[in-house]
């Protein structure tokens, strides 16, 4: 049984638990108490030196980060490959939204961590960061119904989260008519998982 | 013919430059002022908005992101599927890599930009994120010689040319001996493309 390290209110272990919703795979969660940074203990250091959550277990693979995982995933347990197809320039299309999801929208993780756990960051920067990913992503969604390919993928799996839950970190989205549109179309999505804060 | 928009100081751009070299696909450079910010005009921002580089045109594809364009290139353009396998296991342990080169090691990149462009940044935490970066990276690699599936993937190609530059931003790697064991495996590589600075 696929075991997910998890911890309720992260937008990344989300990430995996929308996917594996969406797949119909069963697993099991190992809640991982975040904020008395158990997933920063020695225990956790062992599984994932980078000290971070999501991680993964199937079997002798363990995996690390949210993106890595929806790889796996949508590669191992989706037998049609709709969420991430073979296909080289799907995979490098949906690649730039792993990416983008990782990495510039982790901004508004970082703002929400400041707002509902006082971490000290500097949330002007973190809104800044933000806002601008947001822009780009609003643009780009103003004339497509999902990140790539015309369908949903994991490219907009790796995107919702911290879209969705942005107003968390202190971060108005009301601007980002297309952006909102599509948080809607992926939240009707048949076998969407939600979580507190969407 | 696939054209690379490169800017020749740049280790993103590099990532692509050697996985072209190792896969000895020819390719076209158009060189773009990265100094005078030509990524950021108009002009740029209307093929990548996130105003970076490189940038990957085949065809009528466009790709933005280093680590979506050796995605791409490593599926299309390598036959035997050496540097980027279609197993499940295989492209979800490469994918971690390929976070933490366009994620945590982009540390060493900016702090590069520093040094060597007076980019106003914070030089302390940069240097603090790249070393966290690569003493994961060093205990990682103490029996490997390559980051994943024992043989060089773009898991390597992702994470290879910030740490070889790193000194450039003021990092000293001396004491990372299994990374830098990890470099010189990189570089002795038939069809390795050396840049300045390496």
């Amino acid at each position: 049984m696929i075991k997910l390290h998890d911890y309720e209110l992260s937008g990344s272990c989300h990430k995996v638990r929308l996917l594996l919703g969406f797949l119909q795979t069963e697993y099991e969660k190992r809640p991982v108490d975040f904020v008395s940074k158990q997933h920063k203990s020695a225990e956790y250091l062992g599984i994932n030196p980078f000290g971070e959550l999501p991680i993964l277990e199937d079997g002798d693979l363990t995996l690390r980060d949210a993106q890595a995982i929806l790889v796996y995933l949508a590669s191992k347990y989706d037998a049609g490959r709709l969420w991430y197809p073979v296909d080289p320039q799907a995979q490098g299309r949906i690649q730039q939204w792993l990416s983008t999801g990782g990495g510039e929208i982790m901004n508004a993780s970082a703002a929400r961590l400041v707002k509902g756990l006082n971490y000290p960051l500097d949330l002007e920067r973190l809104h800044a960061g933000a806002h601008r990913a947001f822009a780009i992503l609003d643009t780009h969604l103003k004339d497509r119904n999902f990140l790539e390919l015309g369908r949903p993928t994991i490219a907009d799996i790796a995107c919702f989260p911290y879209a969705a839950l942005a107003w968390e970190g202190g971060i108005d989205i009301s601007g980002y008519h297309n952006m909102i549109a599509w948080i809607g179309r992926v939240k009707n999505l048949p076998n969407f998982t939600g979580m507190p804060g969407m």
